[in-house]
């Protein structure tokens, strides 16, 4: 293959012309949007809309007349589309974290009930820390314990009849492995315990069938494969059967059955509404809803499937070229198709933060994330099999000139 | 006093120039600042560069070259001016709802450390109904009870040894009617509880000093007379003595010590920064210091003291000719300055809410709050005399020619 081949992949792509629908600074290779996905074309806009026109002009009305109210259901039901859950299913609102600590408190209270002597949250040692931060505050609140597992087999291991509820993220952050929903859920069921998805890594890059999977509760991001935009609002989801059966501990006003009767006395909302908490935040759920929009522009042309066979094609082709050009990096992200997320991963002791540097100077941004991983995610709305083309071009005159020797690359600073 | 009164008030205001900061729609006359603030000419290109340049074209790279990271305390650090905290007290995040359950939790825990046989969460039956809710779940998960005040004196003699914490919002969202920080804090401290004041109808419209009334812990609202826009992020406060000595719940991995080492392990961030969760919703943190920055603009003409006293004028002004011009209204608000907030109600049986749909047809904005209370706030930065005098010939008229009976003025729908 050459890249005569990856022009010739991009010519025959039939989801090309999605990637018309961002603004990606020239040149640019981006390999980051499963940590900040890019600009929608359409946001700029809308965004000015909210502001000039509905907060601007409308002010106060704006709540009824503009549909401010009803953001966190109107986006919610977009992304119910995405991760197979039903219309009325699934709210847009407050941030990954606390929307786990809602679910993860349900989760709890309702094992708490129907079987009190399971008292622990199983998890991996691996998943993302804000998730096991939000596992251990609730465990310490309502003793329960924190277990880790280190492996997959570790996992089945634990998996016994102390969990109450196992807690997951799809698609791990650090190395691309994705869990299978189905079949980790129909073994927590077997085993008798809840489970917790977070799509943050998969929800907008892959095909989630939540209902289908018969899952718990899952929550998710809205500034990755979404395309929201800086912090903007995560989403929550409930299964019908458990939705009703719990208060979530944020008992905010909007998630009332009558917000605006002003009473004392707290009424929870019918269905995932009471997962609601405090005012909509309405620039950020706007922005989100452009983001949205932008994935399911893929329906007609095959959807999360379509999209899903293009990452794996662009992960696929970049990993298989670094492997051959770049001996020195060792892989970390799963080489099977089905046991891969939507990026690669690699590692390399001591350099891995200065090669993702050196990386950024040449305008190919993947990042760092420690210990010495460089991670490359692959956004099929947007990317071309020349971008993954080019990018293996690029990490691979960074380690032949040595350009991580650099000190500019070497100074380390935050990350995100 | 005539209406050219009014013109020669407005023409000696030395705050007039402040209203030039905002985009009002022409012939408007808004008195719901209380409700959403109006918007600041400034928020619309700082939101497109915050789009356009900093997510489109810096896109990840922005978290630290744009300073998205820094925004909770850069944001928090300006909001501190107006409450009397000092410089790294204050974080603007999450929701005045979400933030109400960190401290109240974290009052709580402190409280079961110290005088464990204090059960009690004392509030009043009107506080804003978000408040009541969040203590009512507080409560009944901790084992703690909800009590409530009917009146200024039913509080104090509820302020017993039993009372762990009380919670007041500084000025009531119905009635107008304000609290003395220091008194009540005293009264509280003196009775061995801890105060948490909700600042949602106060931040920005008058002078709070938190630190001098030796507050406890403090939240608020950022889309009131901050002028942050629709969902606007929150802030939250606690006292530097208390700060340190709690892991709030929501323990997120933004308010980590280490974000960034992505380890296992929650160790919460020093100072305030703990009281952050999840990743800062950059939209609402950039619009929202846009509109404390119109609140700082009144610093060299006196700040919030030259604002508190051009408001009581604005609302006694209205008050006082309301009185004379409609007798079937009943004042609900406070007549004494020193009790009144920033805003003036009214009742009237059974046609409150058409009376208020019947001003908003004529361009004069106020809201209605079950049950029949017609309220109207004064915000001192962008309102004129001449705006508060108008608007009560408005609503004599629509009295005197009972508009108010118009159908479309009586069919009633969600108002906020």
């Amino acid at each position: 293959m050459n890249r005569d081949d990856a022009l010739a992949l991009d010519a025959a792509d039939p989801l090309a012309p999605l990637r018309a629908q961002f603004e990606i600074p020239d040149g640019l290779i981006y390999l980051d949007g499963n940590s900040l996905g890019v600009l929608p074309r359409a946001t700029p806009a809308r965004v000015q809309q909210v502001l000039q026109q509905e907060w601007g002009q409308g002010l106060i009305r704006s709540w009824n007349s503009a549909g401010w109210m009803a953001l966190p259901q109107r986006v919610g039901d977009k992304i119910a589309r995405l991760i197979g859950a039903g219309p009325g299913e699934v709210v847009a609102a407050d941030s990954t974290s606390v929307n786990l600590y809602k679910v993860l408190a349900a989760a709890l209270t309702i094992t708490a009930a129907d079987a009190p002597a399971r008292r622990v949250i199983l998890s991996e040692r691996d998943n993302f820390p804000t998730d096991l931060y939000i596992a251990e505050s609730l465990a310490r609140e309502r003793g329960f314990e924190l277990v880790l597992a280190d492996s997959p087999a570790d996992l089945a291991a634990k998996l016994d009849k102390r969990v109450a509820l196992l807690m997951l993220t799809q698609v791990n952050y650090r190395t691309g492995r994705q869990h299978d929903i189905a079949a980790l859920t129909a073994a927590a069921h077997a085993a008798g315990a809840k489970v917790v998805w977070d799509l943050a890594h998969s929800a907008g890059a892959l095909p989630v069938d939540l209902l289908g999977a018969d899952a718990d509760f899952a929550v998710g991001c809205g500034y990755k494969y979404l395309n929201g935009g800086p912090g903007a609002p995560a989403f929550v989801w409930a299964h019908p059967r458990h939705v009703e059966r719990f208060w979530q501990p944020l008992a905010g006003w909007i998630g009332h059955a009558a917000p605006f009767e002003f009473k004392p006395g707290y009424r929870p909302a019918a269905g995932i509404g009471r997962y609601l908490c405090g005012t909509p935040a309405v620039l950020g759920l706007a922005a989100l809803e452009c983001g949205v929009d932008t994935v399911l522009a893929a329906e007609p042309l095959g959807g999360l499937a379509a999209l899903r066979a293009k990452s794996l094609a662009l992960s696929r082709l970049f990993t298989e070229r670094v492997q051959a050009l770049c001996p020195q990096l060792d892989l970390v992200s799963p080489l099977d198709d089905a046991a891969r997320g939507s990026q690669v991963c690699f590692g390399h002791a001591q350099i891995g933060y200065a090669v993702v540097q050196a990386l950024i100077a040449r305008g190919v941004i993947g990042d760092f994330r420690a210990p010495e991983i460089l991670r490359f995610g692959f956004t099929p709305l947007y990317l071309r099999f020349t971008d993954a083309w080019d990018a293996t071009e690029h990490l691979h005159q960074v380690l032949v000139q040595e350009e991580w020797r650099r000190p500019e690359f070497n100074t380390r600073h935050a990350v995100t």
